[in-house]
């Protein structure tokens, strides 16, 4: 089957209009030289485009249907951190041959998932060659409300949601061949269906300085923030939320080390001015998420972690792509 | 030397301001989660995603100058068909090393090209693997003026922009090795350099009924617009337009053998009403641009080509990418 024969079959579909979004936004979607698309008036078009490739990010023979969660987990998760509301997606696909077993699967769970983000597929291309995934997903924020990694101030509060190093764990029982029960199930999904916080983000963005998604580690990632908002940072690794799970897989020490370097948990790490914590924790209580102060802001440059009763400077180990 | 610092060096000065956009269309540029870009009121917003993999599009060892001209040259080949404006460029490289020399070279002409084709890059993702980039271009076209695939009309005369077959030639030269002369170095550039023809997709955009860009030779994509127009066509070889250079390469027959099938030209095909041809070849006298009717749109189904006398039935050829 060629080319253009595959994307008819197992793409085409994927465009139609998912429940919830705006269907007007899109004019034309694949099949001409560009897609035709509409930004609704008082919104800002927020893009962001990731690559996953085999040997780098995932070990050969992953299922498509996995890499298909996490190519889209992970994109989305960058809109997520923005305050943003997804609305389309981009795919470039380069696949040794042309698989239909393989495309068959991978669209299909892409299908699911972008049902589940409300995220619509407008145009792509599929070429040959070593195993490389990339998408670009665009998405709105009213003018002027995104949540940017450059405003944290000193003095606030730095917050993230969910529970942190489950992805590190889920990777581990990969590479260890754990035998499956419910614990590495659990961290299992974690790793291969990260859920991006999507709505979390939309709602802390009227109370938050500055955030990320927590794609390169917490350390990696708090980085970012304090170098654009030129400020330092203390994290406390006792105050790291941690599932029951990943406590039940390794002993505390490895589960806070995961937590604290440990990527790709795509949950969402914010700064809240102490003024706005209150409003943000009332706010949050009628949400089915949790979110765990776990260190501030400072004036010192550079990331300082609690231990053994004192502050200590560290280097940010985020991963590093070479 | 890292991702984040290579990405600084050698990426971060292309975000500049280009020479001619609307300066105020990007909020946040490289180095957030997202981009956060402004769509200007009464535009829509236009989009495409190309990839070139080595060994499938490009042989190993080509300049690295040479990777961003044909990339960026290609994607915003996809603009022109559509009659647009560019505007923003994001880029998913994917490289064996983090080579700095070749980034270096990489970015410099990527610089030239984003100058020249007045487009910014506003985001990007560097990831460690086979050789593969990846760009998504973005643009503008005032509300439901875009040029698609799918308007061609019975009776309209299929026209091409400047000459066919270069490229394709130009490629013969390296594949065989040829010693360099000006001949030579006029067909490698059109396959090293493609240039896309922005203002003449925005020129025609008022008098054209459908377009499309010449990226898999004319015969497999003149057969997108007969698909998505539901329409046939005829096309004569005798008036395809060749180049001086390539008529001096090679014989008759092998260059329209290029011009028929070979790929990557970025030419533009279009259809046109015959009413509108006088006031377009009007039109076209204050442009340098050459303009060549070479068959007509059908209410038979398929594609012919003219050959000895009569009008015979042709499989479309196009350039398969499995």
């Amino acid at each position: 089957m060629d080319e253009f024969a595959l994307i008819r079959r197992y793409f085409q579909p994927l465009q139609q209009p998912r429940q919830g979004t705006a269907e007007e936004s899109v004019s034309v979607g694949i099949g001409d030289d560009c897609a035709v698309l509409n930004v609704p008036e008082g919104r800002q078009l927020v893009v962001s485009i990731d690559t996953l490739v085999e040997g780098t990010h995932f070990l050969a023979d992953t299922p498509p249907e996995q890499l298909a969660w996490r190519l889209l987990g992970a994109c989305v998760s960058d809109l997520a951190a923005m305050g943003a509301t997804p609305s389309w997606l981009t795919l470039a696909l380069t696949l040794p041959h042309a698989d239909e077993a393989w495309v068959s699967a991978f669209s299909a769970a892409l299908s699911e998932a972008t049902q589940l983000y409300r995220i619509r597929l407008v145009g792509g291309d599929t070429t040959r060659g070593p195993l490389t995934l990339t998408a670009q997903v665009h998405g709105f924020v009213k003018t002027d409300t995104a949540l940017l990694r450059s405003n944290a101030q000193i003095g606030d509060l730095i917050c993230v949601t969910g529970t942190l190093g489950d992805s590190r764990a889920g990777l581990e029982t990969l590479l260890t061949k754990s035998s499956s029960n419910t614990v590495v199930e659990y961290l299992r999904q974690r790793f291969y269906r990260p859920q991006p916080r999507i709505s979390t983000g939309q709602l802390i963005s009227a109370y938050a300085s500055a955030c990320i998604d927590i794609s390169d580690g917490l350390l990696g990632d708090i980085q970012h923030i304090m170098d654009q908002s030129e400020v330092g940072a203390q994290i406390n690794p006792e105050a790291l939320p941690l599932s029951a799970e990943i406590q039940h897989f390794t002993d505390d020490k490895t589960a806070r080390e995961w937590a604290l370097s440990g990527g790709e948990d795509f949950e969402l790490c914010f700064t809240v001015p102490p003024e706005q914590w209150l409003s943000l924790q009332a706010h949050l209580q009628n949400h089915d998420v949790q979110v765990t102060p776990v260190g501030a802001i400072c004036e010192a440059k550079g990331l300082q972690l609690f231990s053994q009763g004192e502050w200590c400077a560290v280097a940010a180990n985020g991963y590093k792509h070479f």
